[in-house]
């Protein structure tokens, strides 16, 4: 009845390449953490800290890496990485896939001469004059693709993105629903009180592999390029203005903003509504705290908090510190009167 | 010549249940506030604190709980509460309601055995495969509703929504135009240097009476539900992470992002670009502050603000300590000095 | 075999009204910052303080008011406004423009009592009822006009922008991909522990010359308008609330929100996530910091930063007595101790 596919605990221990010890017969159906898993469920112990919870888990059957710590009749599956495991065991156990059917869609409206070999051009989608999209690639229900955008092989462009003109992106790219890629870059001119619009005559290069989430904006460049490098996830609501330049294999969490000609090293991580200001250059491996935002050029490897960002441990000493001052002011009142005190007597003794 | 309707003060008091004073053949087009409203229009005494703008006021007439204090002239409708009494004349005077014509427009794309049985299917929209689409519920042109996806009766889709596949939708729920609902969590496994994409395979439940806002984005659970209880309202351009757990009645304000698998109990509130990190459990009745970061798990009741988030009176005393410290810091060198003059003198005594 | 064009250095300079001294033939391909510019490459010396870069610049061909300190044999387009010149520069050499075919496109929507005369409907799109749009404006695929929505001359909406029934939009505005205008403002009563939704019945006037983000959503008044100035510009990503009053000329940076029934004069700066509180009002040429939080009304000309925003001065004054605190709170516990050896000292005198 339910779409739920279900795997024995054998099966599944075939398709992770690890070894079972107990009941292979058993019948799994979830994937859940240690402390909701539930008899047809599986569960994880990433690392030791996790072994108390895994002793009052009530998983059927748990992916370890060392199961000496567990009761000889737990069933397990003795795997060397219990974290990747699980996301091999996530996919065994995923519903059908949602798919766009090879070819055209009837109602798609697809120019003649883009290029749509191999792909699958889903309901309402349209691709503009001289576009190309790769053999693989799914264009899902109101994806519009402007005039000689080029999408590579395997993407996923999810219900009504856009891609404006021009644009190029890579292979394996998976694009949210509502996403933008491509639009002005946000350049005006203050003359005479009016702000007239600069010209955006630049295009966004995304590479292969990005992620890019739901309703997130990626601004073209005023001449010349956006880029995100290859492997880079961005996750949903994330404003990347024009001529960013973003490494590979960067974490930019929801909410987050990349002001214009600003650049991101690789490696690096913006949390939660994060903020880079315009022509700031961050480094490799950076770690920008959640609601912080940087307005200095950082180096490599540094991990800031705050608005202005700076050293995180110097933040968390003057928040420490400011936690104490509404205190400190009335000690400070006393020591003031003290001083005042003690002046007074060395006064009168002269 | 307007699409704004016209009503009697007799009429806008019988559709309130409410009793005239004053002139109730006068015509009402508009609702406004105490100081915009003019003679065609009604407004409101929401508590005695509005008296003296109600005195000044032009409106027609007043919806009042009590007339005594007004003139005895004033033409007023009598009600038991103004502030609900309001919505209910707001509702009198609205211009016709933007609807979809029932049944499926010919643009429209639906799967043959998908369920749409009384439902409104405008222009351009998509319905995949095995998806139900209840009673009265209309979509509006260009939104997806993805394959076995579930929406419940009366609920209104706005133009450019997409719901993804195997999402369940309430009663009476409305979602604003180019909002988001079951994109992938954002969720990846570092290896080798590189973001492994976890296969998120879970789904979202909004029960019934949500109400949710443009261009909002509520991903889908790794595995199991990420669920939006009933009666909660979200505003704009607001995240929810996979495996988020929000309870009933709730407002969240523009902005607002909820980290993967946080929580928040019944009757909180997120103002305006607040945010609750990943993990962390916040209870019932808590208010979050704007541009708040929640950062450790919440008891029931409380009122937070701040980066991170702490008790709002303690924030407000740091603030104020902060405010005064710059001063501070020119007598804390006085003070500094103060003593030295006095240790000297001390010293030279000895 | 580019889609770039390209022009030689007298061409350009004839398109700029300004004098050539150099090698008037040099063709020029592409505009970029003095660092990056190469040999086919303009770029401009907006102000005396580029001056060194200028020098050292490889461009083809630079942009200037005053030649008089670069070397003899550089070629130069001279101009009364460089920084003028060059989005004027960018304009000549901009690609082939993305724009949509006059008239209807056969899949498009539109009501048969709508007005489009001379107004280009991409595919997919869909014009409500009693709607208008003017002429020589663009609606690109899969955009939305709801009923009696007007829409003026020469406009552009870009792909799956959302205009909701009865919103009017002037002439010359630009709104890019997946914005959303006019959907109901946040409002509830609550009563019984529920959130009543109140009824939004107003509209939106967006007037001539804006620009509006993408991904943007601008929320409809609860009665009355919401409008936006004429000539403002507004970013990606940003939230306007039901019944706020933008001026003319502002610039309302990504990320960016507006609470119900704020006000913001004209000529006013609101950097990138920057918020308004519900209810405020600020003045004419108010300039919010990035990330700051305005939570009471502001006059004319004021600079404020922080969370809530204060006098820029201030808070930067804050923020350096606050970075020296946690040095301070050692040599406070210093200067206490040194206190009470004093009074130990006096006491024993005495």
């Amino acid at each position: 009845m339910s779409d739920q596919p279900s795997i024995t605990v054998a099966e599944l221990a075939g398709r992770l390449g690890g070894t079972v010890k107990g009941d292979g017969a058993r019948l799994i159906r979830e994937i859940a953490t240690l402390e909701r898993a539930g008899e047809s469920g599986v569960s994880w112990v990433g690392s030791p800290d996790f072994l108390d919870q895994a002793l009052c888990s009530e998983a059927g059957v748990l992916l370890v890496q060392d199961d000496s710590a567990l009761p000889a009749d737990r069933t397990v599956i003795v795997v060397s990485d219990p974290d990747a495991a699980i996301c091999e065991a996530l996919a065994c156990l995923a519903p059908p896939v949602n798919k766009v059917e090879p070819g055209i869609h009837p109602t798609a409206v697809v120019s003649p001469d883009a290029v749509v070999t191999g792909a699958a051009i889903g309901a309402h989608a349209f691709v503009g004059t001289e576009a190309t999209v790769g053999s693989g690639t799914q264009l899902f229900p109101g994806t519009y693709v402007g005039p000689r955008a080029r999408i590579g092989a395997d993407c996923k462009l999810w219900p009504n993105v856009v891609v404006r003109e021009r644009v190029t992106i890579g292979d394996r790219v998976v694009i949210h629903p509502n996403a933008t890629i491509g639009a002005d870059g946000f350049g005006y001119l203050q003359r005479d009180g009016e702000n007239r619009k600069i010209p955006q005559i630049g295009t966004v290069v995304i590479e292969d592999d990005v992620e890019i989430g739901a309703n997130t904006a990626i601004d073209r460049a005023r001449s010349g390029v956006t880029r995100i490098g290859r492997g880079t996830k961005i996750d949903n609501l994330v404003q990347i203005g024009h001529n960013v330049d973003v490494g590979e294999h960067c974490i930019i969490v929801s909410g987050s903003a990349m002001g214009g000609s600003s650049s991101l090293g690789h490696h690096s991580v913006m949390a939660g509504h994060a903020g880079i200001s315009d022509h700031r250059k961050v480094g490799d491996y950076v770690q920008v705290a959640a609601k912080s935002t940087v307005m200095k050029d950082l180096k490599d490897g540094e991990t800031v908090r705050g608005i202005p960002a700076r050293d995180a441990r110097r933040f968390l000493r003057e928040q420490a510190s400011l936690a104490k001052l509404p205190e400190w002011m009335q000690r400070l009142r006393g020591m003031e009167k003290r001083i005042e005190q003690l002046e007074r007597m060395l006064k009168k003794e002269d």
